[in-house]
């Protein structure tokens, strides 16, 4: 079987001019980046935002597990049906991390006959915008030092700066650190540490902005720290918001690239599922909904996290109102959550289906408390049996969800045809009706619980004193109206990852709040959260490098 | 009078197609980045390396004052004066970094009428070539600390590992840390410190790779650090060198922009010119070499430090054979070497310009040992007098060096085209018979050696115990035929920044010898070598932003 490296290589793509062609963009809005790369300029994004929208279907996933579930394929596989069927659709995705790709896992560009490219471009450099939130990201901090440097006008707790900095690369050796070390001439030591540029708040600001003007407005709210009085310091504070935006300007614009079928696609910011939302930037999916009849985009990790953010933090925010939600799920990962190791999946077992399954079901339901009609994408591996496909469908029709069984990966559009259909005909139907959870103006706290009861199915949310008083800290402050972004674990609706299938009356620690002002929403952290990964024993770098020709090797 | 910026803004640049094709680069090789910039791909360079070449005219200074002497904006002057007589030139540069720009200095892409541009572009992100080096930089870090992390199979001392990492941008909090705290699951704790990017061995080694496989052969050269019985590890030990050469594999592409005027201008690579060898590429250069009848390049600092490493180390090391040298200097530049005060140099001052001259003669002559015939760019300001600049010309004749006002500032090419017509009329004249000052084959103290006599003019080279046996310890692991890369102040042919003019019979003390063995080459440092800036008490970042049309203010 060829690889996704092979089957990308062998794939001719279309010049970038021709993909903008057919997605609306004209030739002078296009800043190309190669052949088949490009950014939309701001211009024409801002211009088009008065034009009428398209529909816009949410992709998501169960709980995931060690089996994989193909979100980010069945995305771009939807997106290539609806075209193929002449519905004119555009596919939003999340840009891939360059920091993993070192680590174990591959791209992020999707797989099979469903993948955007040019997939070693889109995965490495791309169009360098995790670089500009990089050092958008660092700017801030060096002004920061700088400041405390200088004589510290502000008063800065050098304890109490919490903006840390910002580095695209798993290294845990950056996890905590001393820097400011060598006597007077040289800083001011303090703690500090490193976290992934996917987890900084600027990376959440950036996906969040509606044009410059809001996204420098953001930047300037970013608090970096406290006074010893407790007073916050924010990033307009040290005059940094200007030059950070500055950095960030050229970056803000939409990625244009293609899928393997020809379909346009935006792949634009990617923050982390935890402490952030998790989508896609705002300036590419409002871009997808003002030039096409359909927009399909992803949320990350499984819908209790993903999807949630994505309709009570992204949607609000934006002004968004999505029309439909895809939950994808395999028989592999569902057999998982019926309580089947990795190693056992190749034997047929029904029962493990039918166990699992639930997983699935309450992650439809939680979908249908948005307002949202829902479908089952079932992504199709080979040794899935016609029993255990069954299974599926059968609990399925319990709930009034179709399932399609989807297999885009191995024959592309056609093989995602039946989901596509289905699609159009809810769509045409009409029966959306979008709301967020959960209302602005519940205390921040009654936010939390209205998740954790309503998607999670917890009997209880355990808040510290301590956290309690931060929230309400929060509240005073003027940030009572935001959303709650819960960092926990995505492997359980509950806060333990051992716990698949559909836990219930489980309890909630929350074990810290923090504000994210410019990104505004606050995050509670509900376990362990790691936000700058490490390398596993052997990293993928080891095997990574040029062939003779010249051609990256060993990244996928 | 108008701003740098303003200049650029009012001037209308041409499609970066039309630029290619005045410089003979074919439209199929060009991968565009936005309609004014471009990479060149590395195939149709590599094509190229057989074709004829045309002559190489380095740029170079008197040793640098707070005055400044305009070494770009003189070389880009020159570059559109040819082209403006109709010699088909290329004008090579390095990158400016992107710290820098939030400190005290503005960009580095000229000035007046003698600009590369876009100038926003090129100081900030670019292609994203310095965001790549960082990278691969880090990379190699996180595979050090990750190796020492899972059991340091190559018995690695935490203690002695000298790889550092790099980040562009000005941070002194970065300098001097303590890492990997926290804990066992957190990393291994150790001192480490972060050099700005252009101070990276990954950036000297990017400006002189031939092409990708000489850059992952150099690449893996690179040693990280020393076990407990002082063995060297390198990156090649640590498997790096494959995904580090993947990261800088598109960035190795020289970039092609345009002068004001319309010349074509290849910008890439930029290492620091003490700790490194201070150059634009050897890709960038030998490109322009085949394309167009004249290169005209520069070298960072005085011709003490920048001409000589061109000519010891960039081109023995390229096979590159240059055929001229242009010596910038300025009247108040030379009062300041005469002993003139910054604040004082508004009135005539005939007898401070006679004084100052001597550093001007001393660089022409040392440009001479070379083997090189030199000319004298007296880069006008409006203060200078009639008769300053007469003392000028009259002691340049004397030393047969003719010198040549330039007005390109003000007025472009024609402000340069006395300049340009004795460049050709002395590379019509063919006299140059470059030679490097001193053989490979002589042992590493005797190379510093005579760089000390010859062009600083020592009396004598303080080499203490320890750093003699590291470069004794070089020569045995093979290193001995490198090149001598010097450290030290720009300000002075002396280790002492306040001694100008032309001083003699100083000693030069050397404090430490590193070997920087990818790039091939042994730093000697004399005298503090700042690797990481810091930023001053009011940075320029403060007065960076967007204006109402989203166009960056403040940054120059």
């Amino acid at each position: 079987m060829a690889t996704d490296l092979e089957i990308a290589r062998a794939a001719t793509l279309q010049p970038i001019g021709a993909i903008a062609a057919k997605a609306g963009i004209p030739e002078e809005a296009l800043i190309p980046f190669g052949r088949h790369k490009a950014k939309v300029e701001s211009g024409f994004v801002q211009a088009q935002a008065g034009r009428p929208r398209g529909r816009l279907v949410l992709v998501t996933g169960i709980s995931p597990t060690a089996a994989g579930e193909g979100k980010t394929t069945t995305t771009i596989g939807l997106g290539d049906a609806l075209n193929a069927l002449g519905t004119r659709t555009m596919i939003c995705l999340r840009e891939p991390s360059l920091g993993p790709c070192f680590g174990v896992k591959g791209g992020a560009t999707g797989g099979g006959r469903a993948q955007v490219a040019p997939m070693e471009d889109i995965n490495l450099h791309f169009t360098g915008d995790f670089h500009a939130i990089t050092a958008a990201n660092n700017l801030l901090s060096a002004m920061v030092d700088n400041h405390l440097y200088w004589g510290n006008g502000l008063g800065i707790d050098p304890r109490r700066v919490t903006w840390r900095r910002a580095m695209d690369m798993n290294d845990r050796n950056l996890r905590n650190m001393v820097l400011g070390l060598g006597g007077a001439a040289q800083g001011v030591p303090r703690e500090d540490g490193f976290d992934i540029t996917v987890a900084s708040e600027v990376m959440a600001i950036f996906c969040l902005a509606r044009d410059l003007a809001d996204l420098q407005a953001r930047l300037g709210r970013i608090i970096v720290g406290q006074t010893r009085d407790g007073r916050s310091i924010t990033a307009r504070d040290l005059k940094a918001d200007g030059a950070m935006a500055a950095l960030l300007r050229d970056a803000l614009q939409p990625n244009l690239v293609q899928t393997l079928e020809g379909s346009p696609a935006l792949v634009h910011g990617g923050p982390f599922a935890n402490i952030a939302h998790g989508c896609n930037s705002v300036m590419a999916t409002t871009l997808g909904l003002s030039l096409a009849e359909v927009v399909v985009t992803e949320a990350g990790f499984g819908a209790d996290l993903g999807a949630e953010k994505f309709l009570d933090i992204k949607c609000p925010s934006a002004g968004l109102s999505p029309d439909l939600g895809v939950v994808v799920a395999t028989v592999r990962a569902l057999k998982m959550h019926g309580g089947v190791a990795k190693s056992a999946l190749g034997a047929e077992d029904v029962g493990a289906v039918e166990r699992g399954v639930v997983n699935l079901i309450r992650h439809v339901e939680n979908m249908r408390k948005f307002g949202l009609p829902v479908l089952v994408a079932l992504n199709r591996f080979t040794t899935d049996t016609a029993a255990e496909i069954e299974a599926v469908r059968h609990a399925m029709a319990r709930t009034g969800a179709e399932a399609f069984l989807c297999t885009h990966w191995g024959e592309g559009a056609a093989g995602a045809a039946d989901l596509a259909r289905a699609v159009r005909r809810l769509l045409d139907q009409g029966h959306a009706q979008y709301r967020p959870l959960y209302d602005s103006s519940l205390p921040l706290a009654e936010k939390l619980r209205t998740i954790a009861r309503e998607i999670y199915h917890a009997a209880e949310v355990q808040i510290p004193p301590a956290v309690a008083a931060r929230l309400k800290r929060f509240e005073e402050m003027g940030f009572g109206h935001v959303p709650v972004c819960v960092a926990k674990t995505q492997y359980s609706f509950s806060a333990d990852p051992t716990r698949m299938g559909a836990p219930e009356g489980h309890v909630l620690p929350v074990r810290e709040a923090r504000l994210s002002a410019g990104a505004g929403f606050v995050v509670a952290v509900c376990g362990d959260i790691m936000t700058m990964p490490g390398l596993p024993r052997h990293p993928a770098a080891e095997s990574i490098g040029l062939d003779a020709e010249g051609r990256i090797e060993g990244l996928f």
